[in-house]
């Protein structure tokens, strides 16, 4: 299996000896610890020395000690800094604000200040819904986190989600355009949560809620969508359930089998579980099995429950079997991981049918190691992008938010999801469709305007979405 | 008096047939009709015609509606379309999202994203002052408004409002290179409020409170102060304040008099005049009268109060006169009006002592028009950009924040305050310094950073700001 870059990287700045060769040195001393190189700069001269910084990525933080542990003992050289370069990179933010329109002369104050956005301003009051035309709200989203499930984490709280939500506003604006704002909450209750979040709502487009723990997820967003006029979106599950059926529909056409006829097994019942489960159920699947950590989820179970995992006990198990995750696993033709590190082992994906499709999608650490089960299966997907098939959230949501943009959707409904999806597995053409490649690369740009088109084309179809808005400009 | 650009402009899209003189016709229309011409352009052909779209700056909304009447009626021509240029400049909002580090390939993906963010969030966690130096936060303000007291147009709303916030966002961007995000908060409860606000603060390194009604202006600030460990800030408070007091230094040079033996007679008794009232006794001023609708505010009176009022008669009105504006202006030295249209007349002005000094700064109509008094005080200022000496807030809030993410400073404080008023006096230098000339002109760039400056210095020696903030890169 391929592995790449894992964002690992350390600077270090050393001072050298101007002698020919212990530039040289340094570096293969770096490459003998594990380091690949990276940028080389000279920063200074002092005395007889040079000071250089000199990038190497590495494999893991463990590496990176080594390789500075290693550099240190070189006769002659100083280890002046050493640096993490992801951390550099992410010095002073990720994302700033920039100027839409030019504010370089009295005239262009008197346009965009006072007194002409006064005019602006009294538009919108008497036509509420020219503020989709006068302001950014119709490009915008509210990125909001309470800090309680970011990646695999788990409740680090607001301030250090506020890097993730970044570089999610990043790729927001890179993949389709749209400026997406970062809005770390503090509180711990749920009911505080859905406040601000209603309060806040007026000056966006749409919510994108993120990293929001499950149950309390669910919730969260049932009740925002009845209380607001514009979308509201759980990314963790809807992005996830998306991609996953994007996979699962190009997976299922190089092993040559049908939705209607496959058992899958769910493992993990939280948000990205609970919302693949009814996709794929939507969808025409009919044979799931759920688990979790209590095992098989079968009507009526009493141990581990809410109203969310009943409604799915509802949809899932026909023939109610129990038991744990290696009994569901017996026969199935797919496994869908979004749970956690080693909550499945070799043994129980041994017992899956001919040509397993396996989406281990558990972040950082997948359910289950490609590495350990790749003679046992025909496809493997994990989140990670350090391997072959990764099934990101970045092919769903930026398209997706165009899309919903595009066509001024009032929600986010499951036909714009399934037609989400639809959309990403199209984008692996069939010559580079196989059990390497069932989902497009995240750096793929078809990716983002193929969602865009097919989730306005649903949302129109749907009625949630409207071909065209248009405002008299001048009354 | 110069009377400048309004910021009223209209864009007319034109049919004209392909003869000589058609455009010149239309073109002395606009200019008989009061227009000045703008920018010309042909959009298109068809048949025989030309189409073009004509820009025409005008001083007003009913010249703009002349201005259109009268190409109506020009033979031969067709008016297709009628824009407002300044609704134009406006479409699709004035910011948007920019990203600050590379999203080109995958090893660049893995260092913003996951991954390599959860490094970042991990540092955070562990060391929440790091939240700091790897995000956004040191550098992003964040601009609260509940759409109450928007510019001079009342309370509007929080949609209403946002073209007014992404304004002032264009303002920090431009003026200081700061972040600020347009917040606009929907509720009327000054409770939910200050929930709301509390709640999004941790991605913030300092909140803006924007055009929020007084008296709940002064409980949100003061109760946000309390709770949250960034600098809180009212802008209608403190910002008009200080540019008031930059003013009067300037001003009171002009005319010689000096700050302990001026009386000053403050017109308007909310978020503006209660905070120049202290701002100017905290800088010496002894003989200050406030005045409201009640008249002059006195110690013991109970028309008309609130207890932010009430401190104030504390600190005015050393005499206890009591009466109407008319009886307060008799001898002053100085007239700030921080009130509404028509507050004060002709009459209540030439009351006043030799070399009056009246500052009208009610929005976007002053207590009364320059051209009514000029002949009987010597320096007049407004808060309009289309007269002399413009005593805008954006003198103070750019430089300011500037000053408080630079030195990291934990409050803003009176001795800031003070810092930043002395600031933008000093950029009228001696020789520039006249009657029409009090305030620098909004586009001086040394403005900020003098303010900054200042302000900074101001911070660390009041102990609320430090030097220098380093961070171990790598532990």
């Amino acid at each position: 299996m391929l592995k790449t870059n894992s964002g690992y990287g350390v600077v270090l700045r050393v001072e050298l000896p101007k002698r020919p060769g212990m530039l040289g040195k340094v570096l293969s001393v770096i490459g003998r610890a594990g380091g690949s190189m990276g940028a080389i700069d000279i920063v200074g001269f002092k005395g007889g020395c040079v000071i250089r910084d000199i990038e190497a990525s590495v494999a893991d933080l463990d590496t990176a000690k080594l390789i500075v542990a290693a550099v240190r003992r070189i006769k002659d050289i100083t280890v002046l800094n050493v640096a993490d370069r992801t951390l550099l990179i992410h010095q002073g933010g990720k994302i700033g604000l920039k100027s839409r329109v030019p504010l370089k002369t009295r005239e262009d104050l008197a346009i965009v200040y006072t007194p002409g956005v006064a005019r602006v301003a009294m538009a919108i009051y008497e036509q509420p819904e020219r503020v989709y035309e006068l302001t950014m709200k119709k490009n915008s989203v509210a990125l909001i986190t309470d800090g309680t499930a970011v990646l695999g984490l788990g409740e680090i709280g607001p301030a250090a989600a506020l890097p993730v939500m970044e570089g999610k506003a990043l790729l927001f604006k890179e993949f389709a355009g749209i400026d997406a704002f970062p809005l770390c909450v503090k509180t711990r209750k749920m009911e505080r949560l859905i406040k601000v979040v209603k309060c806040i709502a007026p000056g966006f487009g749409a919510i994108s809620l993120e990293t929001i723990s499950s149950p309390h997820c669910f919730e969260v967003e049932r009740r925002l969508k009845q209380m607001l006029d514009i979308p509201v979106f759980h990314d963790n599950q809807h992005g996830t359930a998306a991609v996953v059926l994007a996979g699962l529909i190009n997976a299922l056409k190089v092993v040559g089998k049908r939705m209607e006829d496959i058992r899958i097994v769910v493992c993990g019942l939280g948000a990205a579980g609970i919302a693949t489960i009814k996709l794929l159920y939507h969808t025409g699947a009919r044979q799931i099995i759920g688990c979790d950590r209590a095992g098989i989820l079968f009507r009526g179970r009493r141990k581990n429950m809410n109203p969310f995992k009943k409604e799915i006990a509802g949809l899932t198990n026909p023939e109610g079997i129990r038991g744990g995750i290696g009994h569901a696993l017996k026969g199935a033709d797919v496994f869908i991981g979004v749970s956690e590190a080693k909550a499945v082992d070799v043994a129980d994906i041994r017992k899956m049918a001919r040509d397993a499709i396996v989406f281990v999608l558990a972040n950082p650490v997948p359910e289950i190691m490609p590495e350990e089960i790749e003679p046992y299966v025909r496809i493997i997907a994990t989140g990670r992008p350090d391997y072959e098939n990764q099934m990101s959230d970045i092919l769903c949501f930026p398209g997706l938010f165009r899309g919903v943009f595009d066509c001024r959707a009032r929600e986010i409904n499951q036909e714009m999801m399934v037609a989400a999806a639809g959309a990403i597995a199209s984008c692996v053409v069939p010559e580079e469709l196989m059990e390497q490649n069932i989902v497009p690369s995240v750096f793929n740009r078809r990716v983002p305007e193929t969602v865009a088109h097919a989730v306005a084309e649903a949302a129109i179809r749907t009625g949630v979405g409207t071909r065209e808005h248009q405002y008299a400009m001048f009354d």
